[in-house]
């Protein structure tokens, strides 16, 4: 039943030989690998407006600017010090892999807790914000956002398990669309407000007093827009899905990302600033915007607001190719649990992607699916990884010292200057409101993680065996091989146990364990009239637990055992066809088992019993 | 860890010799029989003029009298019908063992599953009953009252898992409490308004209106009060808890029952209809009257509520005596699992307490502890067991014809008829409001009872052994025993699995599954340096599943298998000192020895291989 609803979910198994990547030219690469770092214009700048309008009022549009001017700064460094990490990483450079190489374990391990720890509020923040953009088209679905929230990330999961990358191209058509839209409303926009002179009424209030802008809030509107600069490690991870040269592509693509991000975080900031949006919890800063430039209810309204919504959606699934591949790379080197390097029926990293479902999911509903909650946890653990990278980096050059070293250093050292300033800006205005999850988080999960590599290493150490270690050599004169098998009544099932051991050995030992006198009194009449000529050993259980008198007999000097014998259990287990047969039986085997195996020496044989019912 | 919290929770295990019933003379017998009884005052007159008021208006205390009075009427003949029961039936006669007795299988069934639903119930009712009391005293409690009733069931949970019966008496003394407390109340509340004619002004208004009484609002006034009968059973149950002569002793107790419910009931009902006590959510009637009588904040008004909530906490636990205890019965018939007819470490049947509770939690949560939704679906189960139980015995004396048997088969007569119709008043009256679950709910149990029993009587069947079937002759020199090891990489726990299979037999086979190319190369080259003499077997796995190239090898033709041999596929297991470690190890072999373990001839060993870290 389960295994029939799987295959109708996720779709039939696929042989390993099936994995190929579909590789993408620039013009592919560009939509697919940048759409999360495009869709934050759906969020980015209200968050802005949200902090600077309390503080400054109608001074915050032009205040607005200048924060969004730096934060495209910021982004032109990391895209020129990416493209430097691209150069040197064909194989895909993320943070974890530079801090690796370059950083040394620690450092690597913070880079991956801290990306991880983003890949998770990717989702989350994105799938918010992208329902933020449904409920603002249609308000009646405002109390159901959560649900909303949660029927998207199934469905992405459902998707990303049946393997939604195979068919990525048909993803590179939304964010087109997206980027389309936006500079036509930009453009609009602009048209109608400078040379047609339409000035429509701000939509809500803005406050008209002016205050003078505190350092303090400007820092924290720069901190909330840096949000906006999430998605830009996509592209250098990515490299292995372009087409040869895939690491020119790939630097193409990373300029392309940064101008396209200029255009339309651009375009946006100046839009919100001349039509006055202001922060609203119901209605976002571009259902305002497109109600103002092309009137509310009219086509293009929901145009934006559906493209909106699809390309924040798609953001997410990026975090759905990028958070279980992270964590397959991890889980290889030791530092996870090795299933999450295993790949599923249909060949995705399967416990990667559901762990990401569940992670998400959990946030949203903590915050109740409210993007504006989420948003102070976002981002800092993007830039502690772009830290670790580009200082990686910087000292990659001074240890290689080959060519332009001194021009490359430079340009990663400021990258990894402005990064480090960056995550402190973000950790301290933003800490208050939630980053200071995001700064125990880190810790605890690279303490986890060091512990998880302890363990394995102990296990690998514990399992390996020297070239002088080999097979014992068996004395089968001398050696006994006891096989003990537990009767509660003479049956069938008892019987199949017998005639398995007897097949092996003729150290049997038939052990009963008594909690009712009667019942036991009237087993071994009948044993006595079946004939079988051995002793059944009897062990009273005062307190009614079967494996206690058991595992007393077998370490107790009533059972002698040398060197070399071994002991096993032989057990019959029921087999029934429908699964609730299975709560009508005790599962005492399985007490038993745990119970068992817990002593070094005890071996226990599971005997299937079929009940055909 | 888990043991340590067990043991400190529920206490250390129990010997099975140490169990041993406390018996009760008459004194101590009535108040723990008959506080389920008795603590219904606390509902159900309330419950009565809920139907009432706001049919009849005023005339609504006039009438309830009438209802009270019908209802202690049909009290009495349960009484003296129950009496007879206890004079046939001296180990316990509840209905269960009755109907299955002179009715056969299905109307034991259906006593059984209206007796378990009724039990639930009266957990669930009186709990939230007992909650009210303590809000009515505490109004600030209000809005925690779910809260209370979870942690009061939690509490009585683990009471009941150590083993409160034991110290039964202590159990006695709040229902005399109660019954004192209650009786003065009534004696105090009758000399104020009549002889010291002090009439206080009704907390709330009275309507002023009045109506004639229709004949269904009587019905259903009469229907809410008749959970005033549902403890009427516990003493016919109870007959082995009572000293010797303990029938008599049972049968002086029910008729004690009766009277004091007579008293309390009806004395109530009088209070209420002098005082004018009316139907509210947050209020209960009887902290009304205390109001009125006693004054809101005196110390006789805080000690009626927590008599009464007490009492009510306490017939709650009757429950959890009776339940656990119907349930191992009907569990050694074979119509629910086993596992509810074994006793737990401290002797209760631990099963069937925790269903109980868990059932008990789930509606007080459903019906966010109202008492009021809840008493709709009760009564209607106990008085589907009366009705029973009552016609069970009318057949009896008819089969019997032994002594006064027409007069005995008249009164149980006329009780099996008055339990009848109570039960389809009951069914009708408040079907709307919830009894149709109850009515749904009891052929549905009855269904999956006789499933439970069909599935037990195959198993039986083809477990069992005639004496004609003895033990196989082993042919040594013939038959084969094929030990299959899989292997992933050589290492300690390969080599422990191997030693154990050449003690048993020269017929191993070492299996590999390829799922990654290079890994397999490197195996097949250590094996060959290694040097044991037998060729690995690989095949490759193209799904990357382990289990299934094996299942296929071994239905192979490749692997010849003759009648009579024996395959076993050996695995090792690793066993890690702390529970977050087994998270890290891939769980494969769960897979494996459940797939395995549906093929009839396919046994499964596993060696324990201890991991210390």
């Amino acid at each position: 039943m389960i295994d029939s609803v799987k295959k109708l979910l996720i779709g039939k198994a696929l042989k390993t030989e099936q994995l190929k990547a579909e590789k993408f030219n620039i013009f592919w690469g560009l939509p697919i690998l940048s759409s999360d770092a495009i869709s934050s214009v759906a969020y980015a700048g209200q968050e802005i407006l949200y902090v600077l309008i309390p503080a400054v009022g109608f001074m915050a549009f032009a205040d607005m600017i200048h924060a969004v001017l730096m934060i495209i700064f910021l982004l032109f460094i990391l895209v020129f010090s990416y493209r430097q990490v691209i150069d040197c990483y064909p194989n895909g450079g993320g943070a974890y892999i530079v801090a690796q190489d370059n950083l040394g374990v620690t450092p690597s391990l913070v880079a991956a807790a801290a990306l991880c720890i983003d890949y998770i509020l990717t989702v989350a923040v994105s799938i918010s914000a992208g329902t933020a953009a449904i409920t603002s088209a249609f308000p009646n679905l405002l109390p159901y956002n959560v649900i909303i929230c949660v029927v998207l990330i199934l469905l992405m999961t459902i998707g990303n398990l049946r393997g939604i990358s195979e068919s990525a191209k048909t993803f590179a058509i939304p964010p087109y669309i997206f980027i389309g839209i936006i500079i036509i409303m930009i453009v609009v926009g602009f048209v109608k407000y400078n040379i047609m002179g339409i000035h429509p009424k701000p939509i809500y209030n803005v406050p008209n007093y002016t205050n003078a802008l505190s350092f303090l809030v400007f820092l924290k509107a720069f901190a909330a827009g840096c949000t906006a600069l999430t998605g830009v490690e996509a592209v250098s991870n990515g490299i292995p899905s372009f087409k040869e040269p895939s690491q020119k592509n790939a630097k193409i693509v990373l300029l392309l990302l940064g101008f396209v991000a200029l255009v339309l975080f651009g375009g946006m900031s100046y839009l919100s600033a001349i039509y006055k949006a202001m922060y609203n919890p119901d209605v976002t800063v571009i259902a305002q915007l497109a109600m103002q430039i092309f009137g509310h209810g009219s086509i293009m309204f929901y145009a934006i607001q559906a493209a909106t919504a699809i390309i924040l959606i798609m953001a997410a699934n990026t975090s759905y190719n990028g958070f279980p591949l992270l964590l397959s790379i991890i889980a290889k080197d030791g530092y996870v649990p090795r299933q999450f390097s295993k790949r599923g029926s249909r060949l995705g990293y399967s416990n990667g992607i559901i762990f990401l479902s569940l992670a998400a999911i959990i946030l949203l509903v903590y915050f109740k699916g409210d993007n504006h909650s989420l948003l102070p946890l976002y981002a800092v653990g993007v830039f502690v990884s772009f830290t670790l990278a580009q200082t990686g980096m910087v000292l990659k050059w001074f240890r290689h010292k080959k060519g332009a070293w001194r021009h490359k250093a430079f340009i990663n050292g400021v990258g990894a200057i402005l990064s480090c300033i960056t995550t402190i800006v973000l950790g301290v205005t933003k800490f208050q409101e939630g980053a200071w999850i995001v700064c125990i988080l880190i810790p605890i999960l690279v303490y986890l993680m060091s512990k998880v590599k302890v363990h394995y290493n102990v296990v690998a150490d514990e399992l390996k065996l020297c070239c002088d270690q080999k097979p014992k050599k068996i004395n089968h004169e001398k050696q006994k091989n006891y096989m003990i098998i537990p009767i509660d009544s003479l049956n069938k099932s008892f019987l199949k146990s017998y005639n398995y051991a007897k097949s092996f050995t003729e150290d049997i030992i038939i052990f009963h364990v008594s909690v009712d006198e009667e019942a036991t009194a009237r087993l071994l009449q009948r044993w006595e009239e079946y004939g079988i000529d051995i002793p059944i050993v009897v062990k009273k259980s005062p307190y009614r637990s079967l494996v206690g008198p058991l595992v007393k007999f077998i370490e107790s000097e009533e059972f002698v055992i040398m060197p070399g014998d071994t002991i096993t259990v032989v057990m019959p287990q029921f087999v029934v066809k429908k699964w609730w047969q299975n709560i009508l039986h005790n599962q005492t085997s399985l007490f038993i088992k745990s119970t068992l195996l817990k002593r070094r020496n005890i071996a226990l044989t599971t005997l299937p019993y079929i009940i055909n019912d």
